[in-house]
């Protein structure tokens, strides 16, 4: 079902990165549901996580660890996304990163724990405990893929990226993997992302580098405008290459930046292609606005109508939809005659009304791709945004609907 | 497919009020899609428009009439919203306006134009004209429920409401009517109210009891999300009935309110209970918030979210996702650990995680319904507010995918 994605080649190792995966049981028997991924001594690690105030246990104690030492593993389930599960929850996770410090010699705090899956489940601390002797023996360098396919809940696609760039000091290479089947699934609980690199990069610099590419990937997407409780996105280096980043806004940061936004935006793009029941692919670009923030608004404003994506799931070129969402996004003094609106080349809207030379089947020979852009031009200042979606599909709502039976 | 809704009962006229309907052929031939709506001399009118940026020829028009001499005449017309039309679109509605202005010899800026249909169609304002004499030589007192009927679009039962109350200065007589079949439908654009009273209201007065009404029934209803660009409610007062009213809070005040209010909550559900594809009638009340605002939110999140509504249709005590809804409404320095919440009478979180005593079998009882409550204590203040909404179902996407073909 996925809008033209195809899994990933295999990802290029990253020196002083090693992974393995598990069948431990956590949902169902013989399934790979566990990742664990070393970092080796001396990487640095910069994390962003999930809004949502129900964050999930996990995700709690995750900050917490990376606030105190510098991370060596981190555990991560699919299958059970320990949310909703209270003291217990956070006990169960503490539990799990205990078990592995001791398997492999290093403090509790030193391991970051996530988990994906079914909300309010306890997780099944046991099952997960017993894998971990075994999974630590297996680490390997090249497990990038098989760690790809173990992380997936609904996901239909297995999602990663890997990137290589040339600076004057050698070369960066960057790869990342993530799932996420929708923009949140607050029950297949949900989008998480692992990225790391060979350059060492100081830790506050690494989290701005983070910050700066989450800001055009993953926050820039949206399937369904639910925020989940699970989700997180690392960044991890570990300087075992040759490139020393101290500045990114010098040749070599800027290499660096380059090459992981690049890798978090094919990551985000592959989430929404996968999203639940897409069967089209829309950027919505917006330009013409005075800020970003307006541009991005007036963006989500359309990407997340459910008349607008209703209308794309029938190719249906309803621009009176896209009209109607840029008109309730909130931009204060918005002068309807100056806002212009393209579907791919065509121009649809301009002036604020019809556009007189549009015919509807322009707008449908468009409509009829499978990867489609919206341009709107509000026509009051410099600033743009971009945001990425998906159509809105029945098999959405039978997804949905059917998620738990 | 409405939960629970049938056509009103035999509306009370309105002393002061006739009205009339007529088959004008605006987009299909044979079906009423004209009224007109005659206010006595001396009778008073407030209105609220939509906030949309994008609004329609009619609702710029309305609110410059309004703004200048006291209305004598509604004209609504249903299978054309006037909406996307530019300048051409005023020039439409005007010569509806200056029409009939001619034909009932009044001033053009004592009609005011009110349109609901198709975005985008240039208006067939000589369709209409030519029906306007025939029109106003039919207008009656007890065409109420005629009028319900054909202002309606996608809307599948008409929807009205008389409610008459008694004072010391006599009885006060309110009666509604209102079209929408979800909140919003920026293409059948969109929601309509009118609502009429025997009661004498100076102007600003009238204006503040709609104000007040809306926030409790209008504005707390939600379909999809989407806001269209053609709402509006008008509140009409004739002063032809015994009560005068100076004072909202007196106790003539307080009656009138009350009567308005509730022919305005049964005009708002009766929309929610019609929503495009709805099989479920829920309501959402959220109580212990600091104030009304993050009430509102809270339960605005849950009643928006697809993921809840895809829930609900499936009749899946999914509590995860409605947990997870409340965590991203965006209330500052929530504590789970403080957060309740009931699905009908039985209870499913509680201390921020699931019920120790919830069961499966308990949610799922609650959920076979097809009008459901959902009760969310914050536990941080006095504060409480209630959203009405539907669920979402295959035939909310089949409606809006279909809608134009």
């Amino acid at each position: 079902m996925a809008v033209r994605l195809a899994p990933p080649p295999p990802l290029a190792p990253i020196a002083g990165v090693r992974l393995a995966t598990a069948a431990a049981g956590v949902r169902k028997a013989g399934r790979e549901d566990l990742v664990l991924l070393e970092l080796a001594v001396g990487s640095t690690c910069a994390a962003v996580f999930t809004q949502n105030a129900f964050c999930a246990a996990p995700v709690t104690l995750a900050k917490r660890h990376l606030a105190g030492t510098a991370p060596r593993y981190l555990l991560i389930n699919s299958g059970n996304a320990n949310a909703g599960t209270g003291a217990a929850g956070i006990e169960a996770a503490l539990a799990c990163c205990a078990a592995l410090a001791g398997a492999a010699g290093c403090p509790t705090e030193a391991v970051l724990p996530f988990s994906t899956g079914v909300i309010g489940e306890p997780l099944p601390v046991e099952r997960i405990t017993a894998a971990l002797p075994a999974l630590h023996g297996a680490l390997a360098a090249d497990a990038w893929n098989a760690a790809a396919q173990a992380i997936m809940t609904t996901d239909t696609v297995a999602k990663g990226s890997s990137v290589c760039v040339s600076t004057a000091a050698g070369d960066i290479t960057v790869t990342g993997i993530a799932k996420g089947s929708g923009m949140i699934h607050p029950n297949m609980a949900t989008m998480l992302a692992y990225v790391a690199t060979d350059a060492a990069v100081p830790r506050g610099l690494l989290q701005r580098c983070l910050e700066r590419a989450v800001a055009g990937s993953f926050n820039a997407i949206t399937v369904d405008g639910d925020t989940s409780t699970n989700d997180a996105c690392v960044l991890m280096a570990t300087g075992q290459g040759p490139v020393r980043v101290d500045d990114l806004d010098d040749a070599a940061g800027q290499a660096l930046q380059e090459a992981v936004e690049a890798v978090c935006r094919t990551l985000a793009q592959a989430i929404v292609r996968d999203g639940e029941g897409a069967t089209k692919f829309i950027t919505v670009r917006v330009g013409g606005g005075r800020d970003t923030a307006e541009c991005r608004q007036v963006a989500y404003a359309i990407a997340r109508s459910p008349l607008v994506k209703t209308a794309f799931f029938a190719s249906d070129p309803n621009w009176g939809r896209i009209l109607a969402a840029i008109g309730y996004a909130g931009v204060p003094q918005l002068a309807i005659e100056g806002v212009t609106v393209h579907l791919g080349d065509t121009c649809i809207v301009r002036g604020g009304a019809r556009d007189p030379d549009y015919t509807e089947a322009q707008g449908q020979a468009v409509m009829a791709k499978d990867e489609i852009t919206v341009q709107v031009a509000l026509g009051r200042g410099p600033a743009e945004a971009t945001v990425w979606t998906c159509d809105f599909s029945y098999d959405y709502v039978r997804i949905n609907a059917e998620y738990r039976s």
